[in-house]
Formats: C-alpha cells, sequence, structure tokens
C-alpha cells in the first residue's frame, strides 16, 4: 500500500471511524482501524461486532492495499501533525511508514485478514430523513434508555413507521420519551436499536443532508455522505408504549420550563435523602409549590402557573424532571396529571412533536 | 444573625473560601464556612488548617452573628438561584432560613466555637507586588514541585528576596524552574510555601492591584483585595539551588518553542515504554533530530534550529520538557547544554526572567 492524502482528511474519517472502536475486545484486531486503499479512495473502519463504522474520502492511492493499525495510537499521532500532505507506505517487517514534512513514524500493523467482514447488507432503503432531524429525534428519546441490562430491549431505541409517521420511542419503566415526525412512507416499521450505536451515530450525524435507513432481520445500516454506520438490532418485542401513554387527564398545568427546571435543580441540592431523589408538588390555582426535606435541611420554591382543572399534590424523582426538562427547548411545557399515582404527561406548548411521561414516586400517606 | 446580600457577591466570596475547604479533614466542622455577620461586613472563612482563606464584601448587617453552614451545599444552592437579594437568619433549632426570591431554604449550621481560629499574625508587610506578576511567577514554577512526600521541602515553592531580586524555586530532583522579579526590597527572606497553597492562590489571584505578603516563624499571610490567605511554611532547608544551576555551557541551540514542542508531543506518542518516556537528540549543525521507540513504533522528527558550539547526542524524559515548553509563552527558547550527562538549561530567548533546567537520561552505551 502506498498512499497520499491530506492532514485533515485523514484526521476526520480516523476520528469518525473510532466511533466504534470500544477497546474493550478481546481481539487484539478490533483495537485497529482497517484501512483499504483502492480506486483514488481510502475507507477507514473501525469494529466492535456489534457496531461498525465505515467512511471514505478521495486520496492518490499509488499503490492499493489494506492494513489494519492500532487506532488511538494513529488517531493521536496524526491529530499532532502540522495541516499538510501525510504519505502512508507498508514496509517490510509488517510496518507501515507515515510520513508528513518532516515527521517520519513507523508503525506495526495488523493483518487485514483477522478484521471482521462488515454484515452483507442488501441496500434497500426503507426511508431517508434530514440528519439534523434525525440527530434532533435521537437526542430528545435516547436519554430514557434503561441503564441496566435486566430486560435488554429496553437499552434500546425503537424505532417505528406506521399511518405515514416515524417514531422513536425510549422507556425505562420509570419514564418514556416518544419523538413523532411525519414521513412519506407506506413501510410499517417496528425494530429496536442499540442505544450505545445512537450514542455514536449523534456525534458523527452533520447538520446538512440527509440520511438513508435500510434494515434486514439482524441489522440497521445507517447510510449518510461518506459513512455507513452498520449495529445489530436488539432481539425481542418491545413494550406496547402506547397503552402506557394515557389519552385522558384531569388537569392540565402550563408552567415556563427554565423556571421549572431551575426550581426543580435547587430543590433537588437538599433532596439527596438515599437514592429517591424526592420532590414534592403542590399544584394550587396559579401557583406550583415545590418541596424537599431530607436531613440536610428543606426546600420550598413556588412558581406560577396557569392550571386547569383541580389542585392536586405529587411527587416525583427529581432526576427524571431535570433530565427531560433539559432536552426541551421550548420556553413553555405543559404537564397533564390525573391523580397522585398516574403517570404525568410532559409535552412542548407549542409543538405537539415530542411526548415525555414520568411516573409520580407513591408516598406513604397518599 | 440576620443579613440581607447580592447573591453574586456571596457566590463571589463563597467560591474564593471554598478553595481552602478539602473536604478531607475529620473534624466536621471543616466542611463548612465560618460566616461572621458585624458592622454591615460580612466575612467568610474556608480552612483546612494548614490553609485558611477569609475573604469580605459589604452587605446589610441587621443583627450580627457567626455561624458554620456546609460548604458544598451553600455553594450549590447559592449558584443555583437567581440573581437578585439573598436574606439569611439564624432560626430555631440551630437552623438558617436562606430566601431569595420566592426560593426558600431552612439548613442546619454548625455551631461557630468549633471553628479553627485563623492564625495570629501581626500584620507587617515584608514585599508587595503586582498581582498579575505574582500569579505568573507561580504558574512558571509550581509544575516543577514534588509530586511524592518522600522530601516534603520539595513539595512547595521557594521564596527567595535576596539582592532586591523576589525570586520563586521548585525542583523535584529531575528538574527545576526558577523566575525572578526585581524588587525594590533590601529584606532577605527564603521560605518555602506548600505547593498545595500556592495551587489554590493561582486560581483567585486577580489581573489587577496588588497583593502584600508578610511572613512569621510558620505562617505566610498573602493580603489582597478583600481577602487574605493564611498557610503555614513548610519546615527545613530547601536545596541549594545555585550550585545545581551550572554557569558554564559548551553548546547553545536556539529554537521556535511551538515547533519543538510539537516534535517532542509527537515523539513522546511511541515513545511510552515503561515510564522513562525517552527521547533522544540528536544535535547536529543547523538542525536537531529527535528520535523515539519502542515496541509500539519508532519515529523520527526533524527542526531548525541555530547552534553555536559542537554536535550533541543526549537524551531527555519528553514528560519534563513538554510541562516546561507549555509554560513558557515567547517564540523562541534556547537550550545551553555542555554534554550528554550535564544538566540541559532552557530559557526564554528574549526575556532573562526565567530559567529552566532539565536533567538528562544516561543512555546505556553512553
Amino acid at each position: 500500500m502506498k498512499i497520499k492524502c491530506q492532514k485533515n482528511k485523514l484526521q476526520e474519517a480516523i476520528s469518525t471511524a473510532q466511533k466504534a472502536v470500544t477497546g474493550k475486545s478481546a481481539m487484539p484486531v478490533l483495537q485497529g482501524l482497517l484501512i483499504i486503499a483502492k480506486n483514488d479512495e481510502i475507507t477507514i473502519i473501525g469494529s466492535d461486532i456489534d457496531l461498525s463504522i465505515e467512511t471514505k474520502f478521495k486520496a492518490e492511492v499509488l499503490e492499493p492495499g489494506k492494513i489494519v493499525v492500532e487506532s488511538k495510537l494513529l488517531g493521536d499521532i496524526v491529530r499532532k501533525l502540522p495541516s499538510s500532505m501525510i504519505e502512508i507506505n507498508t514496509t517490510e517487517n509488517n510496518s507501515i511508514e507515515l510520513i508528513c514534512e518532516k515527521s517520519n513514524f513507523t508503525l506495526v500493523h495488523m493483518n487485514s485478514d483477522d478484521f471482521p467482514s462488515l454484515p452483507e447488507i442488501d441496500e434497500n432503503i426503507i426511508f431517508s430523513i434530514e440528519q439534523k432531524t434525525l440527530k434532533n429525534m435521537i437526542k430528545s428519546t435516547i436519554f430514557a434508555v434503561a441503564q441496566d441490562e435486566t430486560r435488554p430491549i429496553l437499552t434500546g431505541v425503537l424505532f417505528e413507521i406506521a399511518e405515514k409517521k416515524l417514531s422513536l420511542v425510549a422507556l425505562d419503566g420509570y419514564r418514556l420519551a416518544l419523538n413523532s415526525e411525519e414521513i412519506d412512507n407506506d413501510n410499517l416499521i417496528s425494530e429496536v436499536i442499540p442505544g450505545k450505536t445512537l450514542n455514536e451515530v449523534v456525534k458523527i450525524l452533520d447538520d446538512e443532508g440527509n440520511v438513508d435507513i435500510t434494515f434486514t432481520t439482524n441489522h440497521i445500516l445507517i447510510n449518510f455522505g461518506d459513512t455507513k454506520v452498520f449495529s445489530r438490532l436488539l432481539e425481542g418485542e418491545f413494550i406496547k408504549y402506547k397503552s402506557i401513554i394515557p389519552e385522558e387527564f384531569n388537569l392540565k398545568v402550563t408552567v415556563k420550563r427554565e423556571e421549572l427546571l431551575s426550581c426543580i435543580e435547587r430543590a433537588s441540592l437538599v433532596g439527596k435523602d438515599g437514592n429517591t431523589n424526592l420532590i414534592k408538588f403542590d399544584i394550587l390555582e396559579d401557583t406550583m409549590v415545590i418541596t424537599s426535606n431530607s436531613q440536610l435541611g428543606k426546600v420550598r420554591e413556588e412558581l406560577n402557573i396557569i392550571l386547569q382543572g383541580q389542585p392536586l399534590q405529587i411527587a416525583f424523582n427529581s432526576k427524571y424532571l431535570i433530565d427531560l426538562l433539559k432536552i426541551i427547548d421550548e420556553d413553555e411545557i405543559i404537564m397533564e396529571l390525573s391523580s397522585s399515582v398516574s403517570p404525568c404527561i410532559i409535552r412542548n406548548a407549542e409543538r405537539e412533536d415530542s411526548t415525555f411521561l414520568v411516573l409520580p414516586v407513591r408516598l406513604l400517606n397518599s
């Protein structure tokens, strides 16, 4: 192999492909990046088997070839090089020579035959969506995936297409996040993508251009720009989330998002009694009183609201409310409640694309 | 106690005094900040016995008093409050009430009698210097203090006044950093301040105004603006650093600082063989070749220099060179060397205030 390429392009490609390299695999070759030089194009692939990322860029290929180079070391070296042309040549003793201006590195490479093949996917695009939209949809839901592995399916995000609507859903037994967009598509899809995959995808999606999504029996292929992300799907049936979201409610609270977030954040500072992060809401006409107490002290916060319905007392784990109030970027939100033991629904006041659900904490005296 | 003050002033004072609270003390009262309200002024003190920081600001004192409040919780609460007036009152059951707009906190307080007294220092200013200058002098030396406690005196920075010159010196057995400023002062001083103290002092020194320094037998008092820092001194004799710095040299290299730093940083990426971070310099006429190798691979870097004297081969621990090249902010530096086993002196090419010394690594074949 003998190639010449721009430092910045190489650095960007390495940074993208590295997102799939977890460093946790027992296979040494998976600590590396597969570099393929062919037809004036360099392809770089990182993989941890479950997730693989392939990205390409134009370069001068003087001699085609395939090698695997330790990912972190290569990335660190390229990042520290001047913004100039980089030359990479294979030499004897399983080595490569990397030259940039007056810097000259010799590194061992691994055998590209040991690198696992990418899943064979017959690209048959199911739907196409703006990268920016998908990025926002993932960000609005992924925080709610289950962190523990007791029910593996809940560590993923459901991608559902039905009635010309794409919905992403994550839930963990205490809260749920649902985000929908209308799409011009007649498919019926219901697949669960690992949260780990989407955490990396969010980092490399751009603000411009489209992304094409293909599903096979076991895999999703996310294709955008010069990059393809291959991920296995989670097996099993997702929870029938629609039956969890109540359609009716007894009271509706309209409140300023930032003010509510500040009150809850302050209240949570003294509410860290054990792990419950318990805060109590006293929803009254025109005002909401938030209180919390522990051995550290107690706090009372008050804020203005618009209430439709009867007053109510209800308690929550403050962490779940803080998480979702940080995700929403609208000024005003709506809380829909029915009783102190029924789920609370939180929506944007203006847009209807996001629905969040949080279960209340049942108090001993309620 | 009953006080009213501005949130921003209170937040700033807490943040300053908190720098002395390490949270590592066995005395619970040292997790707290002592708050004293008297004569339209609030004084806040944090302490870990060895280091104490006292800071003052104007406020409305409706009822004087003294309390100790848990430092982290108080700081977190005040930071999250709106920029408005804060009212703090003591109430029954060893509690305080903290009110800001519609937020109302009740916190337990500790007994101010348990809080250790500040060292009694008869303020007798030894010298006065610009805050900005002292900050720069500390930053240019503190990185070289010893990290291990084998010789406790080396974990501090020497403050020396002699011949109308203030010098700060730190050394750890492998490298030395010396920074001097002329001052109009006839004292003869040689005291060692703990590195831990100066690490915190650097964070709170301003870019404007002077700082007054007083020494007693066991303590230093650093007084600037509304803040006083009290720290114990390290006991013992500092190393006679002047005898370590060679006055003569055989060769002198002038080199661009940033270019040298980049070359060393890149070379160190493959030089992490064990803990030596070994890199070799081949100083030739007009060029310097830096090489390094380990089981990861090898690297050769070349850069232009101006050499006065004979060529030389010498090896260093890259970490020590990287540390000091990051501290210097001049474009060009000068390296003065004599042999592959003698110390290397590094200075700014233009200013003469800083002197760094690094010991070479003796190679098996040298």
